[in-house]
Protein backbone atom coordinates (compact mmCIF):
# COMPACT_ATOMS: atom_id res chain seq x y z
CA UNK A 1 0.00 0.00 0.00
CA UNK A 2 1.67 3.78 -1.02
CA UNK A 3 0.34 6.73 -0.50
CA UNK A 4 -0.12 9.69 -3.15
CA UNK A 5 -0.61 13.14 -2.53
CA UNK A 6 -1.90 15.41 -5.45
CA UNK A 7 -2.63 19.41 -6.28
CA UNK A 8 -6.06 19.75 -7.89
CA UNK A 9 -7.16 22.59 -9.42
CA UNK A 10 -10.91 23.36 -10.40
CA UNK A 11 -13.29 25.48 -11.65
CA UNK A 12 -15.90 24.88 -8.90
CA UNK A 13 -18.94 26.22 -10.91
CA UNK A 14 -20.40 23.05 -12.33
CA UNK A 15 -20.06 21.06 -8.80
CA UNK A 16 -21.53 21.14 -5.55
CA UNK A 17 -18.09 22.07 -3.91
CA UNK A 18 -15.35 19.24 -2.80
CA UNK A 19 -17.54 16.81 -0.65
CA UNK A 20 -20.57 14.70 -1.83
CA UNK A 21 -23.78 16.18 -1.41
CA UNK A 22 -27.40 14.89 -2.77
CA UNK A 23 -27.82 17.68 -5.26
CA UNK A 24 -25.47 17.24 -7.70
CA UNK A 25 -21.34 16.10 -8.60
CA UNK A 26 -19.21 16.59 -6.07
CA UNK A 27 -15.40 17.52 -7.44
CA UNK A 28 -14.60 14.71 -4.81
CA UNK A 29 -16.57 12.00 -6.40
CA UNK A 30 -15.58 12.80 -9.99
CA UNK A 31 -12.07 12.25 -8.70
CA UNK A 32 -12.90 9.07 -6.88
CA UNK A 33 -14.65 7.82 -10.27
CA UNK A 34 -11.79 8.83 -12.06
CA UNK A 35 -9.30 6.97 -9.53
CA UNK A 36 -11.36 3.45 -9.77
CA UNK A 37 -11.38 3.72 -13.76
CA UNK A 38 -7.67 4.09 -12.96
CA UNK A 39 -6.88 1.38 -10.25
CA UNK A 40 -9.80 -0.68 -10.60
CA UNK A 41 -9.80 -0.51 -6.84
CA UNK A 42 -13.19 0.28 -5.77
CA UNK A 43 -12.65 1.65 -2.21
CA UNK A 44 -10.20 4.43 -2.93
CA UNK A 45 -11.18 7.61 -0.61
CA UNK A 46 -9.36 10.95 -1.39
CA UNK A 47 -8.67 12.96 1.56
CA UNK A 48 -8.54 17.24 0.87
CA UNK A 49 -6.61 20.12 2.66
CA UNK A 50 -10.76 20.59 3.22
CA UNK A 51 -13.79 20.95 1.79
CA UNK A 52 -14.78 23.86 -0.68
CA UNK A 53 -18.23 25.02 -1.05
CA UNK A 54 -20.47 24.81 -4.09
CA UNK A 55 -18.77 27.71 -6.61
CA UNK A 56 -15.97 27.82 -5.14
CA UNK A 57 -12.74 27.14 -6.87
CA UNK A 58 -9.42 26.15 -6.21
CA UNK A 59 -6.11 26.82 -7.41
CA UNK A 60 -4.21 24.13 -5.24
CA UNK A 61 -6.14 22.01 -3.63
CA UNK A 62 -4.61 19.32 -1.96
CA UNK A 63 -5.45 15.35 -1.33
CA UNK A 64 -4.07 11.73 -0.44
CA UNK A 65 -5.34 8.69 -0.86
CA UNK A 66 -3.61 5.29 -0.38
CA UNK A 67 -3.35 2.75 -3.22
CA UNK A 68 -2.46 -1.03 -3.92
CA UNK A 69 -1.49 0.26 -7.88
CA UNK A 70 1.75 0.25 -9.61
CA UNK A 71 1.14 3.29 -11.57
CA UNK A 72 4.67 5.53 -10.48
CA UNK A 73 3.22 7.90 -7.87
CA UNK A 74 4.05 11.08 -10.87
CA UNK A 75 1.79 9.15 -13.61
CA UNK A 76 -1.40 9.52 -11.62
CA UNK A 77 -1.38 12.72 -12.79
CA UNK A 78 -1.49 12.27 -16.17
CA UNK A 79 -3.46 9.07 -16.07
CA UNK A 80 -6.79 10.95 -14.09
CA UNK A 81 -6.46 13.35 -16.56
CA UNK A 82 -6.99 11.48 -19.35
CA UNK A 83 -10.44 10.66 -18.26
CA UNK A 84 -11.53 14.24 -15.82
CA UNK A 85 -13.78 17.02 -17.69
CA UNK A 86 -11.13 19.92 -18.40
CA UNK A 87 -12.71 21.62 -15.12
CA UNK A 88 -10.95 19.36 -13.18
CA UNK A 89 -6.99 18.74 -13.58
CA UNK A 90 -4.35 17.21 -11.22
CA UNK A 91 -1.57 19.50 -11.49
CA UNK A 92 0.98 17.02 -9.37
CA UNK A 93 0.86 13.58 -8.32
CA UNK A 94 3.68 12.29 -6.43
CA UNK A 95 4.78 9.99 -3.13
CA UNK A 96 3.84 11.34 0.21
CA UNK A 97 5.30 10.10 3.27
CA UNK A 98 2.87 6.98 5.27
CA UNK A 99 2.32 9.51 8.07
CA UNK A 100 1.10 12.39 5.28
CA UNK A 101 -2.12 13.55 6.36
CA UNK A 102 -3.81 16.14 3.74
CA UNK A 103 -6.07 17.74 6.09
CA UNK A 104 -4.68 16.89 9.76
CA UNK A 105 -0.79 17.93 8.84
CA UNK A 106 -2.19 21.05 7.18
CA UNK A 107 0.52 24.25 8.19
CA UNK A 108 -0.96 27.35 6.21
CA UNK A 109 -3.98 28.17 4.08
CA UNK A 110 -3.97 30.88 1.66
CA UNK A 111 -7.22 32.35 -0.05
CA UNK A 112 -7.47 34.61 -3.20
CA UNK A 113 -11.26 36.36 -3.09
CA UNK A 114 -11.46 38.82 -6.45
CA UNK A 115 -13.54 41.23 -7.43
CA UNK A 116 -14.19 42.87 -10.72
CA UNK A 117 -14.93 46.45 -10.76
CA UNK A 118 -16.86 48.55 -13.89
CA UNK A 119 -19.69 49.37 -14.66
CA UNK A 120 -20.59 46.45 -16.86
CA UNK A 121 -20.01 42.65 -16.31
CA UNK A 122 -16.69 41.16 -17.32
CA UNK A 123 -17.30 37.92 -19.60
CA UNK A 124 -14.24 37.04 -18.84
CA UNK A 125 -14.36 37.28 -15.23
CA UNK A 126 -17.70 35.98 -14.36
CA UNK A 127 -17.08 32.78 -12.63
CA UNK A 128 -14.50 33.87 -10.72
CA UNK A 129 -14.95 37.30 -9.65
CA UNK A 130 -17.72 39.11 -7.87
CA UNK A 131 -18.76 41.63 -9.84
CA UNK A 132 -19.06 45.34 -7.71
CA UNK A 133 -20.80 48.33 -9.75
CA UNK A 134 -20.21 50.75 -7.33
CA UNK A 135 -17.54 52.87 -6.02
CA UNK A 136 -15.44 51.51 -3.38
CA UNK A 137 -13.21 52.98 -0.19
CA UNK A 138 -9.88 51.02 -0.82
CA UNK A 139 -7.99 52.57 2.13
CA UNK A 140 -10.75 51.78 4.40
CA UNK A 141 -11.01 48.29 3.48
CA UNK A 142 -6.84 47.64 3.69
CA UNK A 143 -7.68 49.31 7.32
CA UNK A 144 -9.99 46.94 8.10
CA UNK A 145 -8.03 43.74 6.38
CA UNK A 146 -5.25 44.96 8.58
CA UNK A 147 -7.01 44.45 11.94
CA UNK A 148 -7.42 40.91 10.83
CA UNK A 149 -4.10 40.09 11.65
CA UNK A 150 -2.42 38.00 14.30
CA UNK A 151 -4.26 35.75 16.62
CA UNK A 152 -8.11 36.26 17.20
CA UNK A 153 -11.52 34.60 18.34
CA UNK A 154 -12.78 34.76 14.38
CA UNK A 155 -15.91 33.50 16.39
CA UNK A 156 -18.00 36.51 14.43
CA UNK A 157 -16.79 35.20 11.07
CA UNK A 158 -18.11 31.39 11.09
CA UNK A 159 -21.48 30.45 9.62
CA UNK A 160 -24.29 30.43 12.00
CA UNK A 161 -25.23 26.66 13.29
CA UNK A 162 -21.71 25.47 13.17
CA UNK A 163 -20.69 24.48 16.22
CA UNK A 164 -16.50 24.22 16.84
CA UNK A 165 -13.86 23.24 19.81
CA UNK A 166 -12.37 26.36 19.51
CA UNK A 167 -12.91 29.86 17.09
CA UNK A 168 -9.33 30.64 17.26
CA UNK A 169 -7.14 31.63 14.33
CA UNK A 170 -4.09 32.86 13.90
CA UNK A 171 -3.71 35.18 10.16
CA UNK A 172 -0.71 35.80 8.51
CA UNK A 173 -1.33 37.77 5.81
CA UNK A 174 -4.35 39.85 4.97
CA UNK A 175 -4.64 42.76 2.24
CA UNK A 176 -5.83 43.37 -0.77
CA UNK A 177 -4.37 44.55 -3.85
CA UNK A 178 -4.73 45.49 -7.59
CA UNK A 179 -4.73 42.80 -9.93
CA UNK A 180 -2.81 42.35 -12.99
CA UNK A 181 -5.58 44.59 -15.17
CA UNK A 182 -7.36 47.28 -14.15
CA UNK A 183 -10.42 46.65 -12.09
CA UNK A 184 -9.31 43.53 -10.70
CA UNK A 185 -8.93 43.51 -6.85
CA UNK A 186 -7.64 40.75 -5.05
CA UNK A 187 -8.05 39.78 -1.20
CA UNK A 188 -5.22 37.84 -0.09
CA UNK A 189 -5.11 35.86 3.27
CA UNK A 190 -3.59 33.41 5.20
CA UNK A 191 -3.95 31.74 8.20
CA UNK A 192 -3.13 28.76 10.08
CA UNK A 193 -6.95 27.86 9.47
CA UNK A 194 -10.01 29.07 8.58
CA UNK A 195 -13.96 28.84 10.02
CA UNK A 196 -16.86 27.51 7.83
CA UNK A 197 -17.16 30.71 5.55
CA UNK A 198 -14.71 32.70 7.38
CA UNK A 199 -13.30 34.25 4.27
CA UNK A 200 -16.36 34.96 2.73
CA UNK A 201 -17.61 36.96 5.70
CA UNK A 202 -14.14 38.49 6.31
CA UNK A 203 -14.72 39.91 2.74
CA UNK A 204 -18.72 40.71 2.68
CA UNK A 205 -18.12 42.91 5.80
CA UNK A 206 -15.17 44.45 4.53
CA UNK A 207 -17.04 45.36 1.30
CA UNK A 208 -19.65 46.85 3.69
CA UNK A 209 -17.15 48.92 4.75
CA UNK A 210 -15.75 49.85 1.89
CA UNK A 211 -18.87 50.70 0.21
CA UNK A 212 -19.45 53.15 3.82
CA UNK A 213 -22.41 51.04 5.22
CA UNK A 214 -20.01 50.47 8.03
CA UNK A 215 -16.98 52.03 9.44
CA UNK A 216 -13.15 50.31 9.16
CA UNK A 217 -13.09 49.84 13.14
CA UNK A 218 -16.10 47.41 12.56
CA UNK A 219 -13.93 44.76 11.90
CA UNK A 220 -12.13 45.09 15.14
CA UNK A 221 -15.81 45.32 17.53
CA UNK A 222 -16.38 42.34 15.26
CA UNK A 223 -13.39 40.42 16.17
CA UNK A 224 -14.21 41.76 20.03
CA UNK A 225 -17.82 40.64 20.52
CA UNK A 226 -17.22 37.52 18.68
CA UNK A 227 -20.82 37.33 17.52
CA UNK A 228 -22.32 36.58 14.04
CA UNK A 229 -24.53 39.62 13.39
CA UNK A 230 -21.89 42.10 14.14
CA UNK A 231 -19.62 41.36 11.03
CA UNK A 232 -21.34 41.28 7.29
CA UNK A 233 -23.18 38.92 5.10
CA UNK A 234 -21.61 36.22 3.52
CA UNK A 235 -19.81 37.46 0.12
CA UNK A 236 -20.77 35.27 -3.04
CA UNK A 237 -18.99 31.67 -3.23
CA UNK A 238 -17.58 32.73 -7.15
CA UNK A 239 -15.17 35.30 -5.61
CA UNK A 240 -13.49 32.42 -4.03
CA UNK A 241 -10.45 30.48 -4.56
CA UNK A 242 -8.23 28.31 -2.42
CA UNK A 243 -4.74 29.46 -3.85
CA UNK A 244 -1.96 27.34 -1.62
CA UNK A 245 -1.62 24.85 1.10
CA UNK A 246 1.52 24.85 2.67
CA UNK A 247 2.41 21.55 5.12
CA UNK A 248 5.58 20.91 7.04
CA UNK A 249 7.93 19.89 3.59
CA UNK A 250 5.50 20.48 1.24
CA UNK A 251 4.32 23.22 -0.57
CA UNK A 252 2.13 23.65 -3.22
CA UNK A 253 3.60 26.70 -4.64
CA UNK A 254 6.75 25.06 -5.78
CA UNK A 255 5.06 22.21 -7.20
CA UNK A 256 2.37 23.98 -9.82
CA UNK A 257 4.60 26.07 -11.71
CA UNK A 258 5.38 24.99 -15.33
CA UNK A 259 8.67 24.80 -16.42
CA UNK A 260 8.52 23.80 -20.12
CA UNK A 261 9.86 27.32 -21.57
CA UNK A 262 13.11 26.85 -22.74
CA UNK A 263 15.33 29.07 -20.86
CA UNK A 264 18.09 28.65 -23.73
CA UNK A 265 17.79 31.14 -25.74
CA UNK A 266 16.69 33.99 -23.61
CA UNK B 1 -32.10 58.91 -36.46
CA UNK B 2 -29.07 58.40 -34.86
CA UNK B 3 -25.83 56.07 -35.06
CA UNK B 4 -24.58 54.52 -31.99
CA UNK B 5 -21.15 52.64 -31.26
CA UNK B 6 -21.05 50.40 -28.65
CA UNK B 7 -17.89 48.22 -27.58
CA UNK B 8 -18.57 44.53 -26.99
CA UNK B 9 -16.95 42.06 -24.93
CA UNK B 10 -17.24 38.45 -25.56
CA UNK B 11 -16.07 34.88 -24.28
CA UNK B 12 -16.52 33.30 -27.96
CA UNK B 13 -16.77 29.46 -26.69
CA UNK B 14 -20.50 28.98 -26.69
CA UNK B 15 -20.71 31.24 -30.29
CA UNK B 16 -20.28 30.19 -34.09
CA UNK B 17 -18.32 33.39 -34.53
CA UNK B 18 -19.24 37.04 -34.71
CA UNK B 19 -21.74 36.94 -38.05
CA UNK B 20 -24.54 34.77 -38.39
CA UNK B 21 -23.76 31.23 -39.31
CA UNK B 22 -26.34 28.22 -40.31
CA UNK B 23 -24.83 26.08 -37.83
CA UNK B 24 -25.58 27.79 -34.25
CA UNK B 25 -25.89 31.03 -32.13
CA UNK B 26 -23.89 34.15 -33.45
CA UNK B 27 -22.69 36.75 -31.27
CA UNK B 28 -24.84 39.68 -33.89
CA UNK B 29 -27.45 37.65 -33.75
CA UNK B 30 -27.69 37.77 -30.26
CA UNK B 31 -27.17 41.25 -30.00
CA UNK B 32 -29.15 42.23 -32.73
CA UNK B 33 -32.12 39.97 -31.26
CA UNK B 34 -31.53 42.30 -28.08
CA UNK B 35 -31.59 45.33 -29.90
CA UNK B 36 -35.45 44.26 -31.10
CA UNK B 37 -36.45 43.88 -28.22
CA UNK B 38 -35.17 47.18 -26.37
CA UNK B 39 -35.93 49.61 -29.58
CA UNK B 40 -38.89 47.56 -31.27
CA UNK B 41 -36.87 48.35 -34.28
CA UNK B 42 -36.78 44.84 -36.53
CA UNK B 43 -34.57 46.27 -39.20
CA UNK B 44 -31.85 47.31 -36.90
CA UNK B 45 -28.29 46.12 -38.12
CA UNK B 46 -25.27 46.17 -36.46
CA UNK B 47 -21.77 46.69 -38.35
CA UNK B 48 -18.26 45.51 -36.69
CA UNK B 49 -14.84 46.31 -37.71
CA UNK B 50 -14.91 43.16 -38.63
CA UNK B 51 -15.62 38.95 -38.29
CA UNK B 52 -14.01 36.71 -35.63
CA UNK B 53 -14.45 33.23 -35.77
CA UNK B 54 -16.25 30.76 -33.98
CA UNK B 55 -14.29 30.08 -30.38
CA UNK B 56 -12.42 33.84 -31.01
CA UNK B 57 -13.17 36.18 -28.24
CA UNK B 58 -13.35 39.59 -28.09
CA UNK B 59 -12.50 42.05 -25.35
CA UNK B 60 -13.08 45.17 -27.39
CA UNK B 61 -15.09 44.69 -30.64
CA UNK B 62 -16.34 47.82 -31.70
CA UNK B 63 -20.02 48.00 -33.79
CA UNK B 64 -22.53 50.42 -34.85
CA UNK B 65 -26.37 50.77 -35.51
CA UNK B 66 -28.72 53.38 -36.73
CA UNK B 67 -31.66 53.86 -34.73
CA UNK B 68 -34.85 56.20 -34.09
CA UNK B 69 -34.78 55.04 -30.51
CA UNK B 70 -35.02 57.98 -27.55
CA UNK B 71 -32.84 55.72 -25.44
CA UNK B 72 -29.94 57.92 -24.93
CA UNK B 73 -26.58 56.92 -26.50
CA UNK B 74 -25.12 56.04 -23.28
CA UNK B 75 -27.59 53.41 -22.08
CA UNK B 76 -27.91 51.31 -24.45
CA UNK B 77 -25.23 49.43 -22.63
CA UNK B 78 -27.16 48.85 -19.51
CA UNK B 79 -30.42 48.24 -21.11
CA UNK B 80 -28.85 45.50 -23.59
CA UNK B 81 -26.87 44.09 -20.62
CA UNK B 82 -29.98 43.60 -18.77
CA UNK B 83 -31.30 40.76 -21.24
CA UNK B 84 -27.73 39.44 -22.62
CA UNK B 85 -26.14 36.14 -21.21
CA UNK B 86 -23.32 36.52 -19.07
CA UNK B 87 -20.98 35.66 -21.87
CA UNK B 88 -21.71 38.60 -23.97
CA UNK B 89 -21.50 42.04 -22.35
CA UNK B 90 -21.52 45.62 -23.91
CA UNK B 91 -19.00 47.61 -21.96
CA UNK B 92 -19.87 51.01 -23.62
CA UNK B 93 -22.09 52.39 -25.86
CA UNK B 94 -22.00 55.67 -27.33
CA UNK B 95 -23.31 58.76 -29.49
CA UNK B 96 -21.04 58.62 -32.74
CA UNK B 97 -20.92 60.85 -36.01
CA UNK B 98 -23.14 60.12 -38.95
CA UNK B 99 -20.39 59.02 -41.10
CA UNK B 100 -18.48 56.75 -38.45
CA UNK B 101 -18.45 53.19 -39.54
CA UNK B 102 -16.79 50.39 -37.54
CA UNK B 103 -15.53 48.59 -40.40
CA UNK B 104 -14.42 50.74 -43.23
CA UNK B 105 -12.90 53.58 -40.29
CA UNK B 106 -10.86 51.30 -38.53
CA UNK B 107 -7.10 52.49 -38.37
CA UNK B 108 -5.67 49.85 -36.34
CA UNK B 109 -6.61 46.77 -34.72
CA UNK B 110 -5.17 44.50 -31.78
CA UNK B 111 -5.02 41.02 -31.49
CA UNK B 112 -3.57 38.67 -28.44
CA UNK B 113 -2.89 35.03 -28.30
CA UNK B 114 -2.95 33.29 -25.55
CA UNK B 115 -0.69 30.23 -24.39
CA UNK B 116 -0.22 27.97 -21.31
CA UNK B 117 2.99 26.46 -21.03
CA UNK B 118 2.75 23.36 -18.08
CA UNK B 119 2.59 19.39 -18.04
CA UNK B 120 -1.03 19.49 -17.61
CA UNK B 121 -3.56 21.62 -18.57
CA UNK B 122 -5.20 24.57 -16.67
CA UNK B 123 -8.71 24.68 -15.63
CA UNK B 124 -8.89 28.30 -15.64
CA UNK B 125 -7.66 28.93 -18.79
CA UNK B 126 -9.31 26.35 -20.89
CA UNK B 127 -11.63 28.63 -23.00
CA UNK B 128 -8.72 30.91 -23.63
CA UNK B 129 -5.45 29.66 -23.63
CA UNK B 130 -3.88 27.10 -26.43
CA UNK B 131 -2.61 24.33 -23.77
CA UNK B 132 1.11 23.88 -25.42
CA UNK B 133 3.47 21.00 -23.49
CA UNK B 134 6.01 20.41 -24.84
CA UNK B 135 9.27 23.07 -24.61
CA UNK B 136 8.83 26.33 -26.44
CA UNK B 137 12.43 27.96 -27.69
CA UNK B 138 11.13 31.13 -26.87
CA UNK B 139 13.91 33.54 -28.55
CA UNK B 140 13.20 32.01 -31.42
CA UNK B 141 9.66 32.86 -31.42
CA UNK B 142 10.88 36.34 -31.08
CA UNK B 143 13.24 36.53 -33.61
CA UNK B 144 10.44 35.00 -36.10
CA UNK B 145 7.90 37.81 -34.34
CA UNK B 146 10.36 40.54 -35.34
CA UNK B 147 9.98 39.91 -38.95
CA UNK B 148 6.57 40.19 -39.45
CA UNK B 149 6.83 43.91 -38.61
CA UNK B 150 6.59 46.60 -40.92
CA UNK B 151 4.52 46.52 -44.12
CA UNK B 152 4.56 42.81 -46.08
CA UNK B 153 2.71 40.76 -48.77
CA UNK B 154 0.82 38.24 -46.29
CA UNK B 155 -0.35 36.02 -48.75
CA UNK B 156 0.96 33.08 -47.41
CA UNK B 157 -0.88 34.02 -43.86
CA UNK B 158 -4.29 33.62 -45.53
CA UNK B 159 -6.52 30.81 -45.07
CA UNK B 160 -6.32 28.90 -48.90
CA UNK B 161 -9.68 29.94 -50.87
CA UNK B 162 -10.26 33.35 -49.87
CA UNK B 163 -9.24 35.51 -52.81
CA UNK B 164 -8.55 39.68 -51.76
CA UNK B 165 -7.95 42.80 -53.88
CA UNK B 166 -4.74 43.15 -52.22
CA UNK B 167 -2.81 41.17 -49.20
CA UNK B 168 -0.67 43.73 -48.53
CA UNK B 169 -0.71 44.66 -44.82
CA UNK B 170 1.38 46.53 -41.95
CA UNK B 171 2.13 45.45 -38.91
CA UNK B 172 3.25 47.59 -36.08
CA UNK B 173 3.55 45.72 -33.15
CA UNK B 174 4.50 41.86 -33.27
CA UNK B 175 6.05 40.63 -30.11
CA UNK B 176 5.86 37.97 -27.32
CA UNK B 177 5.46 38.52 -23.51
CA UNK B 178 5.17 36.73 -20.54
CA UNK B 179 2.00 36.97 -18.79
CA UNK B 180 0.91 37.98 -15.01
CA UNK B 181 1.64 34.41 -13.86
CA UNK B 182 4.36 32.26 -14.58
CA UNK B 183 3.74 29.80 -17.42
CA UNK B 184 1.60 32.24 -19.28
CA UNK B 185 2.60 33.50 -22.39
CA UNK B 186 1.08 36.37 -25.48
CA UNK B 187 1.78 37.49 -28.70
CA UNK B 188 0.69 40.65 -29.47
CA UNK B 189 -0.11 42.01 -32.81
CA UNK B 190 -1.55 45.40 -33.87
CA UNK B 191 -2.04 46.55 -37.54
CA UNK B 192 -3.90 47.96 -40.11
CA UNK B 193 -5.76 45.46 -40.68
CA UNK B 194 -5.49 41.13 -41.60
CA UNK B 195 -6.20 38.53 -43.35
CA UNK B 196 -8.80 35.72 -42.73
CA UNK B 197 -7.45 33.62 -40.23
CA UNK B 198 -3.46 35.95 -40.38
CA UNK B 199 -3.03 35.85 -36.69
CA UNK B 200 -3.88 32.33 -36.32
CA UNK B 201 -1.55 31.17 -39.13
CA UNK B 202 1.51 33.66 -37.83
CA UNK B 203 1.19 31.64 -34.47
CA UNK B 204 1.04 28.60 -36.01
CA UNK B 205 4.03 29.36 -37.87
CA UNK B 206 5.65 30.53 -34.87
CA UNK B 207 4.73 27.98 -32.56
CA UNK B 208 6.20 25.13 -34.94
CA UNK B 209 9.82 27.71 -34.81
CA UNK B 210 9.02 27.46 -31.05
CA UNK B 211 8.65 23.83 -31.06
CA UNK B 212 12.22 23.01 -33.38
CA UNK B 213 10.45 21.81 -36.35
CA UNK B 214 11.07 24.87 -38.26
CA UNK B 215 14.09 27.44 -38.31
CA UNK B 216 13.03 30.81 -37.35
CA UNK B 217 14.34 32.51 -40.99
CA UNK B 218 11.22 30.51 -42.18
CA UNK B 219 9.22 33.27 -41.04
CA UNK B 220 10.64 35.44 -43.49
CA UNK B 221 11.14 32.83 -46.13
CA UNK B 222 6.98 32.50 -46.47
CA UNK B 223 6.70 36.60 -46.34
CA UNK B 224 8.41 36.81 -49.92
CA UNK B 225 6.83 33.81 -50.78
CA UNK B 226 3.63 34.31 -50.40
CA UNK B 227 2.49 30.77 -50.44
CA UNK B 228 -0.13 29.37 -47.97
CA UNK B 229 1.91 25.99 -47.76
CA UNK B 230 4.96 28.17 -47.33
CA UNK B 231 3.34 29.07 -43.76
CA UNK B 232 2.23 26.63 -40.51
CA UNK B 233 -0.53 25.77 -39.51
CA UNK B 234 -3.43 27.46 -38.48
CA UNK B 235 -3.61 28.08 -34.74
CA UNK B 236 -6.75 26.46 -32.68
CA UNK B 237 -8.94 29.72 -32.48
CA UNK B 238 -9.66 29.46 -28.61
CA UNK B 239 -6.06 30.87 -27.89
CA UNK B 240 -6.90 34.30 -29.75
CA UNK B 241 -8.73 37.75 -28.57
CA UNK B 242 -9.91 40.71 -30.75
CA UNK B 243 -8.18 42.85 -27.79
CA UNK B 244 -7.98 46.65 -29.07
CA UNK B 245 -9.20 48.62 -32.22
CA UNK B 246 -8.51 52.49 -33.20
CA UNK B 247 -10.05 54.23 -35.24
CA UNK B 248 -9.09 58.24 -35.54
CA UNK B 249 -10.53 60.06 -32.87
CA UNK B 250 -11.64 57.06 -31.11
CA UNK B 251 -9.67 54.49 -29.12
CA UNK B 252 -11.46 51.30 -27.25
CA UNK B 253 -8.52 51.30 -24.65
CA UNK B 254 -9.54 54.42 -23.03
CA UNK B 255 -13.32 53.65 -22.99
CA UNK B 256 -13.31 50.05 -21.33
CA UNK B 257 -11.29 50.15 -18.23
CA UNK B 258 -13.27 50.58 -14.79
CA UNK B 259 -13.24 53.89 -12.44
CA UNK B 260 -15.27 52.57 -9.60
CA UNK B 261 -12.38 52.07 -7.02
CA UNK B 262 -12.60 55.59 -4.65
CA UNK B 263 -8.88 57.44 -5.03
CA UNK B 264 -10.06 59.29 -2.09
CA UNK B 265 -8.36 57.51 0.59
CA UNK B 266 -5.21 56.05 -1.56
Amino acid sequence: MSRIRMIIQYEGTAYVGWQAQPNGLSVQERLEAELLKVTGEADIRLHASGRTDSGVHARAQVAHFDTQSRIPPDKFAFALNAGLPPDIRVAYSGPAPAEFHARFDVARKHYRYALWLGPHANPFLRHIALHVHHPLNLGAMEEAAAQALGEHDFGAFKAAGIEMKSTLRTIYESRWSMGEAPGLLYYHVCGSGFLYNMVRILVGTMLEIGGGRRGAAQMAEALSAGEREKAGPTAPAHGLTLWRVEYPGFDTEALILPESLSQSER
